[in-house]
């Protein structure tokens, strides 16, 4: 696919992330005003609160974007979704009449402050690479064997909603007990580079869904960082999985790019190893080739430096999967849940999508660009993913995912 | 502590769950009336949405009874949550001069429905008897040792909050993966007798609160019945934990009890095999004597069996502890999360709480009052978890927990 011409500003060049082929979701906000659902286009936001206020948008009887959240958009359902893409090309395409009147809503992106773009509602993490769960069977059980029921269906766990954050958003390193009861800061600080899919439209509960139901019920995708205390981690995971080691914070990305804006970088499944249940099979497969990076920049270090580089297309079950298995039991899901991909690892070392792969349990510590050498992350030290499609002469991207880790607070009374 | 007397007829029986003493809050409705907060006493449920509609009770500023959950009346803090005991004291002891007034507001139970009390924010399940954790290491694990981590900090997982349901909900049987990838409906369908622990005021990213600071937070206590599907969960939980197993339903009590009408019952904390780490250590131990059964009742049965008499205080960690080890690595906490305390067993094989411990593990059949012969929870039946604390001349308790399981449905496109 080419690029789309927009009469924006910014919008048209290869190596921006914001084309009109993209228009990502967001929330943003500029001074004091209040949050408000905006979508990116070039290095401009489109204020689509203030055109619905203004009667030039309108997508429902009720007005769906004047709150700091896409939860009222989602449940309108994928009808919906479409007609409102197609409302923006309107707008926003070269040569568009309506250009006139449309420039005024316009905000340079420069100038506003990014918020959380949805209510997130539970938020489920799975482990979706088999690179990743050979990694970490080498690592944390002695056998890179996958576990026995891993190429039978998507392997995941609840994770914990009320931390998951904006990118940009400081973390505080987690205090915690480790191996054999001893108590304080993590010593082993992780990322986990990963995508998250965002549910859009509910199911019931009781009633299983198809992965074609599946594949509709997705509003979107963001990148995530699912930040992990490596060391709390392995003292509290048997036999009931992570807990307080994944707890302290998980980064989103701050865009949301949709399904329609990824269609023409849809790439074929993996070789399944094992044949896959009917229940999770899918007519249409839902991968996508999106290339990833993890960037590391130490406080004071003059850039950031790149430490892996990965693609999305690596995982094992897609999104629609994962949301499948989720509701295969009967558990109801809602707009605004999260589903975390899994650590995106591609088979080689540079692929690989946490620290605790890249030095190998701490063992082969990394030399960044800038000199500095690190196995775990350290105070100061800012984490950033990004990634992109790349169309012929275009990309489609998320915006930056970082985070920066505080000191860890000092607990009361301690 | 002995019986507070009521003019509310039904509310001085020395059977009753609702004397004076209790005041649990639950959320009714009446025809086809709105969902609302009410308070039982006695027979009878008292009506605070309309007693603060008309101008009889007010908490603050703003209207927090005409809605279908208490987290409003949360919000407000544990001050409130004491004014509002002392003001019903107030309406419903004996001799009260506003009785005539009052009068009108109250509604026989009999005739209400009864709902959700809560919007669940986010829910966690814990596993905090020592007596279950043995019995299952010795099902599941082959060994009745402890996990290296169990005696040192409260082991929980986050479970599923979009599923939890209130007493009286038909629970469909859950679809699901069995070892080895088999599919089909489950056959090992089992209870887990819990009580769950509401929070009622929240925490910040990033910050620890301390096992005081836990307490304060504590709005109240139901039955929880944490239905579990053992064969899908014995295939899924490695590495992960608990997933689909776990997330087609969860029962709670339709009444909330409040930690001052427990605190009556506090008992002494257990022995401590193992020095607990400062941030664990409860100057007053949250513990609490309740007892607790769990019913079974096929269908077409004339009555329910007593299966299971155990008591809340075989616990090895309160929900100020679990509460305080959920925050320790800076997770924020929120008005309306669900802590399961995890399944009550005590000592005794009669006190095992769930089926897989009680027929242990499918291979000492149960036979019921009625002469059915059960391992696990078949179609039809019902299951019931009852629980009270026992004063001189009354009692506190939680009205039933039961839910009836119905068979699984067909999967589309299966």
């Amino acid at each position: 696919m080419t690029l789309m011409r927009s009469w924006v500003a910014g919008a048209n060049s290869a190596e921006g992330e914001f084309p009109l082929n993209n228009l990502p979701y967001g929330v943003f906000s500029v001074g004091g005003d209040d949050p408000r659902c905006g979508v990116a286009i070039g290095d401009m936001i489109l204020d689509l609160a203030a055109m619905e206020a203004a009667g030039l948008l309108r997508l429902s009887d009720d007005l769906v974007f004047d709150v700091p959240f896409w939860n009222e958009v989602m449940e309108l359902g994928p009808e919906a979704w479409a007609r409102l893409r197609v409302m923006l090309f309107g707008f926003l395409g070269e040569g568009a009449e309506t250009r006139g009147i449309v420039e005024p809503y316009l905000v340079p992106m420069a100038r506003a402050r990014l918020h959380m773009p949805i209510l997130v509602g539970e938020y489920t993490d799975f482990f979706a690479s088999a690179h990743h769960a050979r990694n970490m069977g080498a690592l944390l059980r002695g056998t890179p064997g996958l576990p026995a029921n891993w190429l039978h269906m998507p392997i995941g766990y609840n994770g914990r909603a009320s931390s998951v954050v904006v990118s940009g958003t400081d973390i505080h390193r987690p205090l915690g007990q480790v191996p054999q009861g001893a108590f304080g800061p993590c010593q082993r600080l992780d990322i986990e580079l990963e995508m998250g899919a965002i549910v859009g439209t509910g199911s019931t509960l009781g009633q299983p869904i198809t992965t074609a139901e599946a594949a509709e019920m997705i509003f979107g995708y963001v990148l995530l960082n699912d930040w992990s205390a490596r060391d709390i981690q392995a003292w509290e995971a048997q036999p009931l999985g992570p807990f307080q080691g994944k707890a302290f914070g998980t980064t989103i990305s701050p865009w949301i790019v949709t399904p329609a804006a990824l269609e023409p970088f849809r790439c074929g499944p993996p070789v399944r190893e094992v044949p896959l249940l009917p229940y999770l099979q899918e007519a249409v497969p839902g991968f996508y080739d999106v290339q990833l990076q993890v960037q590391m920049q130490p406080m004071g270090a003059a850039r950031a430096s790149t430490i892996a580089r990965s693609n999305y297309k690596h995982l094992y079950y897609s999104a629609a999967q994962q949301l499948t298995h989720h509701a295969v039991g009967g558990c109801d899901m809602n707009p605004g849940d999260l589903l975390g991909s899994g650590t995106i690892s591609g088979p080689e070392k540079a692929e690989f999508g946490s620290l605790m792969e890249l030095s190998w349990g701490g063992a082969e510590p990394l030399t960044l660009e800038t000199g500095e050498v690190r196995c775990f992350v350290e105070d100061g030290d800012t984490m950033t993913l990004r990634g992109h499609a790349q169309g012929d002469g275009f990309r489609v991207g998320f915006g930056p995912c970082a985070g920066r880790i505080l000191p860890a607070v000092n607990m009361p009374g301690w």
